[in-house]
């Protein structure tokens, strides 16, 4: 697939790395296309493209936010027309301190999806840390990708690329509950750097039969 | 440990039949005696006590106060003498459509902590089922059972309470953290209910050395 991902951090960066390796397209669509960052990423692989971000959004048909939260609106105004692409949010409406979430009874996916006009935004991503993204392996064990959104076409494809890149999903539902998942994200970063567990930590969902 | 158990709903009797397997001495405390429920329990192992809510509360070193969120405030005023005693808060502050929680900027753990004036609450037993208070393996996995508080002592406690009936514990830190267990039961509920997994499902939490 033609992915465009915005941001050239940790998580936009590991996600692009492990679709590119699958022989998936990639670009990245970034503010300063000299940044080291992005610079670093293209020496990594020569197939990866760098443009602004409406040419990253033109060229995906999936887009990946890979931003801060708090730069989800500017990027959507500069997005140019998103009409019937698939919007993956991977990010957390973080307090500064990161003990909390800025947004109450909503979430910064459900504020993509009135922004972009779209009901195809999924969220997924966002409750994992970017080393599990770049290996979903625990010993024998797949970590789970939780996701959701509204459209059930648009879910396929991101459990596509998420099974692609090693990932079990776990699809909680509609939009709505990405208030569910920005709160499974706040456990996560307290267990990972407040409880110091460190980032090689994942969820998974255990399931078994009604049989016991 | 002598235990008491203030409610006999599905988490009370279920934790009551687990521990009493290992030994443990129960008392359930409720309001009427006579209910079904009470005197199932009571067929089931005639070494389960039965009392009212202040003889339970009497007779536990730890008390699992196994009753709805609603019932903690009167609980806890018929509780008489709780000093040195460990609570264990395995509530969740649910609104009545399940949806979300009725409580913001706190949780019913601390809350309890409050009205009974004691440091040695511990959250846990919130974001499970019934079903895996019953039965903690998923084919060859144990489920984890995420505890938090503010008594070191008091959390191991728990900590080998749970172990007896086949939990590992995650132990997500200070009593503020109940905030954090609380949203992931509403997660558990979507799941089990909303999204209809069943009740036969439970949080693991993956971890790995950093060395890969």
């Amino acid at each position: 697939m033609k992915i465009g991902i915005i941001g050239a951090g940790d998580v936009g960066g590991t996600l692009g790395k492990r679709w590119r390796q699958k022989g998936h397209e990639i670009m990245f669509g970034v503010r300063n296309l000299q940044s080291p960052k992005v610079q670093k990423l293209v020496q990594m692989d020569q197939n990866f493209k760098v443009g602004d971000i409406s040419e990253a959004a033109a060229f995906g048909e999936v887009i990946v936010l890979a931003i801060p939260w708090t730069s989800v609106e500017e990027t959507i105004l500069n997005s140019g027309n998103l009409s019937g692409k698939i919007l993956i949010d991977p990010t957390n409406p973080l307090t500064p301190d990161l003990k909390g979430l800025a947004l109450h009874d909503t979430s910064v996916a459900e504020k993509i999806a009135k922004l972009a006009n779209s009901t195809r935004v999924v969220k997924a991503f966002n409750a994992i840390g970017a080393r599990t993204l770049d290996n979903s392996v625990f010993d024998s064990q797949r970590a789970d990708l939780f996701i959701c959104g509204d459209d059930r076409h648009a879910k396929e494809v991101v459990e596509e690329l998420a099974n692609d890149i090693g990932f079990d999903v776990v699809d909680i539902g509609p939009l709505v509950n990405a208030r569910k998942l920005e709160q499974l994200a706040l456990l996560w970063i307290e267990l990972a750097f407040k409880q110091q567990m460190g980032p090689n930590i994942a969820f998974k969902l255990l399931k078994r039969k009604d049989d016991f």
